[in-house]
C-alpha cells in the first residue's frame, strides 16, 4: 500500500480528546459512548490488551458489548507516543494514531484510525495490543543478566549445557518444531524467564529448509522476516538462500540460548494433571520423559500430514509415485517424463526443480491459481517492509491495526496494481492454458493464506516455463487413476508418467495433532488456521479447545509479531493471570 | 562522564553560524580565520575527510595549517543534524553539535564544540570525520545484494565455498588473526566490495577467546563491545564470557560472509610488485600462495611475540617456567606452590586461576599497577555505553571528539570517582602491601592502554584475594635468579615454586612484523601503538612506513570504530583516491 502522509498540527489535539473519551467510557462501561466514538461500521482490534484474546469487534453492537466488558481490565489510560498523521488512500483520507496504553495488569500499544463523515471525526479503526505484562516484564535492555555464568569456574558452554537438559528443572513448555516459529515462540519464552524446551526430529536446526530444491529462496523480502530480537544485519540479501536461512535459525538458537533437542521425536503424550507426561525420543535412542504444564505445536502451517488424493491403480504403476514432502532430491531425473500434480508454490518449485535437472515435466493444475511475480508481491509491502518504512515493530504493529476482513477494497487494490505489473507474464500464463484466479472476492495471496493456507504461487521462474511450454500443462482436470505407464485424466486423455509428484499439500495442524495426541484431544481443538467470524485466525497463538495445548505457525512475520501473543498468555497462565479455558471463543 | 544537557533554541543559530564560517573559511583556505574561528587552547581532530590521515591539530599555529591545507578536499559544506544542545561538565560549559559534512569525494560527520569566552562562542574542540566515499558506498541497506546467489542451480554454500577459497580471483586484502579485530575489518571491507581473505593459525574462529581460563569474561559490559553491522541481541548479558564470544565471532564470520582460512599460518611472504606474494600453509599441510595489495596484521595491540625477562638460573630450575602464553591450561596445580611475575589483567588472572584450583600463589608485583573494580570501570562509560545514552555510532563519534590528549582533567575526575566508589577495595590492597599507581598522571587505565599497552588490572575478583592475603604478594621487586627450588629476588629474599609463570606481556605489533616479514619491513614501521606528538596511536588503522602493510587492533570498541577509516583507506587505494605513503607523518 503507498500512502502519502502528511503532519498536521491540529490532529493532536482530535486524537487526544478522542482517547480520552474512550478512556472514560472503559472506565465507566459506558455502552452508550459506543454511537459517539466509533462509526456505524467501525473496527476494534484487541490482542489480548481487553480481551485475554485475539478478537475483532465491528459494529456498533459489538463494540458496545466491548466497551461493557472491558472494565474488567481495570484502570486504564491512553497517551499518544507520536504526532498524529493524515493518510490519504483511497476513498475517505483519515487520521492515524500511535499510542500507549496501560491496564491494571498490562502495557501496551494501539492504533486509531479517525475519519470524518458529515463533520464528525468517529473511529474507524482501533488496535489494542498488550505489549508487556507489568511486573513480568521481558528480560533485556536494562533487565538483561549481569552475565551468563552461574558460578565461579563453570563455564558459559558448561552452564547452557544443563540449562538445555533441564538437568535441574522441568520446562514449563514444551514446543513441537524448531523452525523460525517454534525457535521464536521459545526466545519469547526465554526473555520472560519461561523454561522452554524446543524438540525437531531433524539432525540439524535449519535441516527443513536445507533438505528443500537448490534454487529455493524465501519468497519476501528481507525486511518482513526479521526474527524476533536479533534482526539480519544491513547486508543481508532481499531474498534469503534456503541454506543462509537454515544456518541462520541454528546459529539464532544458539545466540538466544534457546534448548533444543535435535533428532528428538515424541515417542508418548498424555495429559498429565494439568500438564503433559510427554516422552521424548532423543537422538541416541534414549527416552526422557518431561512434564511441562504447556505443549506447542510449531510443525508448520498445514501440518506434517501429508495430503494424497486417492488415485486409484497406483499399485499398477511402473514408474514412482510419491507425495512432495517423499520427493528424492538426489535423483537424476535427466530425460524421464515427470508429472507434478498441483499447481501452488511447491508445485510450480517441483516443476521447476525437475525441468532444470533435465525432466521432461508435465503440471496437472486442478483448479485455478492465483499467481504474482516476487517483485509484484512486493508491493504490499511498499512503504512498510522496504527498508524505507517505519522500525519493525511498528510496521508489525501498523499492519495488524487492520483486521483481516476490514477493507476488502485496499486488497482489491493491491491486488489489482500487483496484476497490472505482471500483465505479460498472466497474459502469457493464459495463453498456455493456464487457468488464473485473482483470489478470494480478488483480494490476492494474503486471503487465500489466511482462510485456505493456500492456492497461489508467488512465481520465481516457473510461469515463464510454463508460458513458453517448456514444462507442458494440462488444466482443469484431475487425475482419474494410475495405468502401468502413467496416469488417466478426468477427461479421459492419459499422460506417460515415468515419476509421479503429488504436490498437494498437507492436511493441516489439526491432523498433527490427531497423530501425536489422538484422536480425543484432536477432535477438540477444533479447526485451526482459517478465519472464524469475526475475521481472526482460529486456533493459532490464542487458546485452542483444549487446556495446555497451543498452535504456533505463519509466515516469518506473522510467527515474529503474533508469537509474542502467544508467549504472553502462556507467561500469564503460569502466574496465575488467565485461567484455563476450553475454548478461542468465549465471551469477552 | 555524567552530563546534563539542556536543549536550548538558540544554539542552533550559533553552531549554524560557526559552520558556515568554517566552510566559507576552507573554501578560501583563509587561515587569517583561524583565530576568530577557535580558541587558541582548541582541538581539530580529522579523521580521514580532510588529511587522509588521523590527525590532531592542537593550537592556532597547528589549526591555521589545517585550514590553509584543507582545500586540497575540493568543495565542502556542512549541516547541522541534530539540535545542538548546551553540556554543563566542568568548568566551562560547551554547546555540542553533530553535523553532517561533505567534501569532493567523500560524506562525514562531526561535532563541535563551542565555549564562551570574554562573550564569544568559539571552538573548543572539532571532529571531522570521513563516512563513506561518494560513488563507493557500501552495499547495505538500500545497496544490498538481490540474493546471494550468483547462478540458477547453485546453493548458497557452494557460492561461498568459491568465494571463500578464492577460486576465481585473488583477494585484494590478506589479514592475519580473526579475532574481533580482523574479522570486523574483513565485514567492513566486504561490504566495500573489497576481497578479502583472512588467516588465523587456531582451528576454529574463536579460539583465542576458548583456550582461555574458565572465569574469563569481558571486562568491558555489552554496550560497549557491538562489532559492526551486527550488535548483540538486547537480552546478550552485560558481561560476556569468553566462550560465548568465541561463538559470537565463529559465527558472525559465517553471517556476514567472511572469507576465514583457519588452521592457515603464513609459511613465507615476500613483497611482489606493489603487493605482496604470501604463502599460506594451510590446516590440511597444503601450500597456497595469494599475491593481495594490501597486509594487515590484526594479531592483537601487543602482538604474539612474548616478553620474555632474561630471569638466570632458569636450566636449574626443577620446577615449570613459563610464559603465560603457555601455561598449561589442563594441568593440576592443586596443593602445589606457584609463583606469578606480573600484575596486570593477565598476572591477576592467572593467580586467581591457579588460587581457584588449589595452588598456593605468590604474586611478585615488579612496579604500581593501577586497579579499578568491574563496576568503577564502567562509570566511564556511563551515559554513554550503558543502555541509557545515543546510539552506539553516535556514541563513538562523541566519543572519538575528544582527542586523546584533550581534556586529562575529564579523565582525571572520572579516574577519581573510580576510586572514590573502590575505596574499599583499594585500602584493603594497599594493606596487604600493593603498590597502587593512579595511571599516567592520574588518568587512569584509557590512557595507560594508549601510551604503553598495559599497567592496570580491572578487578574480577583476584584484588580481593590478595587483600584477604589468600594469594600472597611480593611487591617492588624483581625476580633476580632462579635457584633449583624456586626464585631469589632483587631484595635477596627467596620464594619457593613448583611453578613460575610470567605474566609480562607481550613484545608488540612490530616485532611480530618482524617474525612474519623480516628486519628490513619491521624496522621500516616504526612504532606501533602508543602516542604521536599530536596525540594519535601511532601506526595502527593508518598508514604505516611500509606501503601495502597496515595494522588493526584496540579493544572491541576501538576496532568497531577505528577500524571503519582503515577499512576507507583500503579502499581508497584501491580505487586510486589515496596514493602510497612511507610514513604515516607526512604533511597535512
Amino acid at each position: 500500500m503507498t500512502i502519502d502522509e502528511k503532519v498536521l498540527p491540529d490532529l493532536d489535539a482530535a486524537a487526544k480528546t478522542w482517547l480520552d473519551r474512550l478512556q472514560s467510557a472503559l472506565g465507566d462501561g459506558a455502552a452508550d459512548a459506543t454511537a459517539e466514538l466509533f462509526h456505524p461500521d467501525a473496527w476494534w482490534r484487541d490482542l489480548l490488551a481487553f480481551t485475554w484474546d485475539l478478537r475483532t469487534a465491528h459494529g456498533h453492537d459489538a463494540l458496545a458489548a466491548r466497551i461493557a466488558g472491558a472494565s474488567s481490565a481495570g484502570s486504564v489510560s491512553f497517551s499518544l507516543t507520536d504526532r498524529p498523521v493524515l493518510v490519504e488512500a483511497g476513498a475517505e483520507p483519515w487520521v492515524q494514531a500511535v499510542f500507549e496504553l496501560r491496564t491494571a495488569v498490562a502495557r501496551g500499544r494501539g492504533v486509531l484510525r479517525l475519519v470524518e463523515r458529515d463533520g464528525v471525526w468517529r473511529a474507524w479503526t482501533l488496535l489494542t495490543a498488550m505489549d508487556e505484562l507489568i511486573g513480568h516484564e521481558e528480560l533485556v535492555g536494562a533487565r538483561r543478566p549481569f552475565n551468563s555464568l552461574e558460578g565461579p569456574g563453570r563455564t558459559w558452554p558448561e552452564v547452557r549445557e544443563r540449562q538445555r537438559e533441564f538437568a535441574d528443572g522441568e520446562p514449563a513448555v514444551l514446543i513441537v518444531g524448531a523452525g523460525h516459529s517454534g525457535l521464536g515462540l521459545a526466545a519469547r519464552l526465554g526473555r520472560l524467564g519461561v523454561p522452554t524446551l524446543v524438540v525437531d526430529r531433524n539432525e540439524r536446526i535449519g535441516d527443513g529448509w536445507r533438505n528443500r530444491y537448490d534454487s529455493l529462496v524465501l519468497h519476501d523480502p528481507v525486511w518482513y522476516d526479521h526474527l524476533p530480537y536479533l534482526p539480519f544485519p544491513p547486508n543481508w540479501p532481499v531474498y534469503t538462500p534456503k541454506d543462509k536461512l537454515a544456518d541462520w535459525l541454528e546459529f539464532y538458537a544458539h545466540a538466544m540460548e534457546l534448548n533444543v533437542w535435535t533428532g528428538s521425536e515424541l515417542a508418548e503424550t498424555k495429559r498429565d494433571g494439568d500438564g503433559w507426561a510427554v516422552t521424548v525420543r532423543r537422538a541416541d535412542g534414549s527416552l526422557r520423559t518431561v512434564r511441562p504444564r504447556h505443549l506447542v505445536l510449531a510443525t508448520g502451517v498445514s501440518g506434517t500430514e501429508p495430503n494424497m488424493p486417492d488415485v486409484p491403480g497406483i499399485d499398477d504403476f511402473r514408474g514412482l509415485a510419491c507425495h512432495s514432502r517423499d520427493f528424492p532430491r538426489g535423483v537424476d531425473f535427466a530425460g524421464q517424463k515427470a508429472v507434478v500434480i498441483g499447481s501452488c508454490n511447491s508445485g510450480h518449485d517441483l516443476a521447476q526443480e525437475l525441468y532444470e535437472k533435465g525432466a521432461q515435466v508435465t503440471m496437472i493444475q486442478r483448479s485455478p491459481t492465483y499467481v504474482v511475480s516476487l517483485a509484484g508481491s512486493a508491493i504490499a509491502m511498499t512503504g512498510m517492509y522496504d527498508g524505507s518504512g517505519p522500525p519493525t515493530d511498528v510496521a508489525d504493529l501498523l499492519s495488524a491495526s487492520f483486521p483481516f476482513k476490514c477493507a476488502p477494497e485496499m486488497h482489491q487494490a493491491t491486488t489489482a496494481a500487483m496484476a497490472e505489473h505482471d500483465k505479460e507474464l498472466l497474459a502469457g500464463l493464459e495463453k498456455a492454458g493456464f487457468l488464473l484466479s485473482s483470489g478470494i472476492n480478488g483480494t490476492g495471496a494474503l486471503q487465500l493464506f489466511l482462510q485456505r493456507g493456500g492456492g497461489y504461487y508467488i512465481n520465481v521462474g516457473c510461469s515463464e516455463l510454463i508460458a513458453e511450454e517448456k514444462i507442458g500443462l494440462r488444466s482443469g482436470v484431475e487425475p482419474a487413476r494410475f495405468t502401468p505407464t502413467g496416469l488417466e485424466l478426468s477427461d479421459g486423455s492419459t499422460l506417460d508418467a515415468d515419476v509421479v509428484v503429488f504436490a498437494t499439500g498437507y492436511r493441516g495442524m489439526v491432523e498433527t495433532a490427531r497423530r501425536l495426541l489422538g484422536d480425543e484431544i484432536a477432535d477438540r481443538c477444533g479447526p485451526v488456521w482459517g478465519l472464524d467470524d469475526e475475521g481472526e485466525l482460529q486456533g493459532v497463538w490464542r487458546r485452542s479447545g483444549q487446556d495446555g495445548l497451543w498452535f504456533m505457525g505463519g509466515n516469518l512475520a506473522m510467527a515474529r509479531f503474533y508469537g509474542k501473543f502467544l508467549a504472553l498468555q502462556i507467561k500469564a497462565h503460569e502466574v496465575g493471570l488467565l485461567e484455563p479455558r476450553t475454548t478461542s471463543k468465549g465471551g469477552e
